[in-house]
């Protein structure tokens, strides 16, 4: 009995408001490594923690050493299908878009797209229609629905289970969820709608915009230190680099005084072409630095003595490491964040999605050089770009003046993140922070409805103006007619 | 030497930055009861706090408790100028507008604002056009000036300085300040641009805004728990309700059950024409609280039992008095957010400036009635709003609800200030958190230039098309014709 009594009171301590329950949305790659340290933190609050997770889920395995539960549900498309999607979705943005027209583009786009949707459906219908499983979920009161919406649906769910939903995203797919869903003002004069490539994005339905503009909260996984500056609304908070942390392991002292350069091209691309390895290994072996390399791939021909392959890196500690000269990144948010955390210059090759648009953002900041892409790139580039972000010491200082905008702020983003998830569970919902630009059509937005009657009213009057001047005139005339015909 | 040592350690504890100087610029009435607070704490954190003070300032008065040093400079016009001023346009705005027509009005607006721009002019040129005190404060080694905007030329100084600057003000003066100088967008479909008597005040010269729009920070003093949602910039930080302090004070123990009700018209009201305070205390008779007037005027004839008058109040306290019911105010901005603090509903009676827009903000959100204005206010108007917001429970419950919001925010609101504060100093200002819109013209910011571009783009391409067909056309005909003719 005491042992329950101390449990609770060691629950209080941990978790200042009312714990609860909270269910999140399966999600893949990157964005899960990102989620989960929210979830971690919540959990160290006292909150109970559900994860829903397909079947087929790739990267959201549950290990031992989890402390939340995982609610699966079985989806129609199998592991290998999702596999099959992502590697055809990374072999055409990687190495086959150069090679095609503009049709050919357009026609394998949207065949990507569809099957996109298909398997996006097929999550959908594993959860939506099943009615154990809704049944499960309405019985678990939930306080909130925590998502990232690159997986879609939870809107519609959260809308059933009559939960608030908090969405957690990067900025910049096309901007178009968060403009025209989340009704963030994005004028096109100075905010730079990225990722043309994927603007019919941007002309999806209204009703998918009604469910995700929703949400109660957007958390943004980027700040001031990469986003430029631009209007944004009260529910939109800006959480980047709520993943990094200041752990530092010693891992490298072997090099000198060059110090070593990271490279990794994040946990989507495991392979590449023998040419590519063979060009990338090349352009390492001419820089003084020792390279630490994590490739999952066969190890390249002109692989030097200064390079080492590793399977995996501790890629945060080792950008925090006092002899790390700069970083060799395709430019996923993840990374460029743990970079800004420790103030290190950046090498880009961007591969696909939006890493060519966030290696622009730290290009313009002063903190890093970007290749055009992988395919494009011949050594002497890349040893030019390496020299020039070690050597020059700009590149240092801004990286270290991100770092600096970055660390201080007033809350640590993790903290903001958990505060705003709490928030929402305490408060059922954040209706206060809600535009009523919501509320209103495309035209009334613009004051189009008043603009148009201001005109209309304008030309009756100019008419009726004009009329009486007609009249009055040719009244005079014929007044002054009749008189002289008179006379 | 040990004490210097300890004394200077003891600057370190409370200084986490290192500590710096602060020129405070020259601001009155409840202005300066705000700005205060922020001073108080900046000095508690070990900072230097010059305030800039006129000869005939009337609120800004050095007491012997203030921690601040005052630097004064002189102005061509007196306090009694000042004062002279402050009444006349009190009476024209309480009193006098009712009856005078359109060009009145708008002549004596013309006179008021001729008179307060004399006076502003005045004042820069006290401190402008002293080359001893520009050289006394360039020599001040400053890291910051912080600035209310009511009073004009911080924005001046700061650059002649070479320091940069941080506003703070209350929202809503036109919203003029705040979209043409800080670029914070406010579509006029919902955000509603408040008093439109002080339209003309949006036409200022470009000039004014360069010189504003170069402030780093702009503390406003609102919250999500006044303002309507509405798209905003980084650089702006809502920091309402900074004032309120939970200190509370054993006061009024003889009311009942029933309560009592705290009444004040704010720190610029001190006496009103007899007829009106007759009508007020009439109106205050009928109800069965204890009311605390706060008044400096003559006692009315109609004065009941329940109803006392003080010379001053403290209205904080007060107003976290369990046993408060409602607050009467005329609507000022401190004001209300000590009721929003403590949770108190309330009822308006607007004088003049911004008041009657606070109390549309407060009425929309369902914690407040208000009257039009205090000439046509009946005491059965008084009586029925006071009725209404103590006994239905609806107006209680959403001042309950404001208040949850306005305590429920990750940062203390003075904590938020002073961060920022602070932040300009370790940082030589904010430049991250500019938006480009800064920079561009305004057919620019509008994509103007690139609309006719395309426009006309598209018309030449129109023409020559219309021209190729027509040729096409012209020798088809011509040479069926000649064919024909040959035949």
């Amino acid at each position: 009995m005491r042992f329950v009594v101390w449990f609770l009171s060691l629950l209080t301590v941990f978790c200042p408001a009312e714990c609860g329950n909270v269910l999140v949305w399966y999600t893949e790659g990157s964005h899960w490594i990102n989620l989960k340290i929210v979830l971690e933190t919540l959990i160290d609050r006292g909150h109970n923690v559900t994860v829903l997770v397909p079947d087929a889920a790739l990267f959201m395995k549950a290990k031992e050493s989890d402390r939340f539960s995982f609610q699966h549900f079985s989806v129609s498309t199998s592991a290998q299908d999702m596999q099959d999607f992502l590697d055809e979705l990374l072999h055409f943005s990687v190495y086959e878009m150069d090679q095609l027209n503009l049709l050919q583009i357009q026609m394998k786009f949207y065949k990507l797209a569809s099957k996109h949707q298909d398997m996006s459906i097929s999550h959908c219908d594993g959860i939506l229609k099943s009615p154990e499983l809704m049944d499960k979920l309405r019985n678990g009161k939930f306080d909130v629905v925590l998502s990232d919406p690159i997986y879609p649906c939870s809107d519609i769910v959260a809308e059933e289970l009559n939960v608030p939903l908090v969405f957690t995203l990067r900025f910049s797919i096309a901007h178009a969820v968060e403009r025209m869903c989340g009704q963030i003002p994005a004028p096109p004069s100075f905010v730079p709608g990225s990722m043309s490539k994927l603007t019919d994005k941007m002309r999806r339905p209204t009703s998918y915009c009604e469910m995700m503009g929703k949400a109660d909260i957007w958390l943004i996984r980027t700040y001031w230190d990469f986003e430029f500056p631009r209007p944004f609304l009260p529910n939109f908070k800006y959480v980047g680099g709520l993943h990094c942390t200041p752990d530092m392991e010693e891992f490298v002292q072997s090099s000198g005084d060059d110090g070593i350069v990271v490279f990794s091209l994040g946990s989507m691309i495991d392979k590449m072409p023998k040419e590519t390895s063979n060009m990338i290994a090349s352009a390492l072996a001419q820089i003084p630095q020792k390279v630490l390399w994590r490739y999952g791939g066969e190890k390249p021909d002109t692989l030097a003595e200064n390079t080492r392959i590793y399977k995996w890196i501790p890629q945060n500690d080792l950008l925090g490491h006092p002899k790390t000269r700069a970083f060799i990144t395709h430019g996923g948010t993840n990374g460029i964040y743990e970079a800004i955390y420790h103030g290190v210059p950046m090498v880009g090759i961007p591969l696909f999605g939006d890493q060519s648009d966030n290696l622009v953002h730290m290009k313009a900041k002063g903190a890093a050089l970007s290749m055009d892409n992988i395919k494009t790139t011949q050594p002497q580039d890349l040893v030019d770009g390496l020299n020039a972000v070690i050597n020059d010491p700009s590149y240092k200082e801004n990286a270290m003046r991100l770092s600096r905008i970055h660390h201080d702020r007033p809350v640590k983003p993790l903290d903001e993140s958990v505060f705003w998830i709490e928030f929402v569970m305490r408060n059922k919902g954040a209706k206060h922070l809600r535009v009523e630009a919501h509320n209103l059509t495309w035209y009334q937005y613009h004051c189009l409805d008043v603009f148009a009657f201001l005109i209309t009213v304008l030309t009756l009057v100019l008419y009726a103006v004009f009329k009486m001047c007609k009249f009055f005139i040719m009244r005079c005339c014929f007044s002054s007619k009749r008189k002289s015909k008179k006379e």
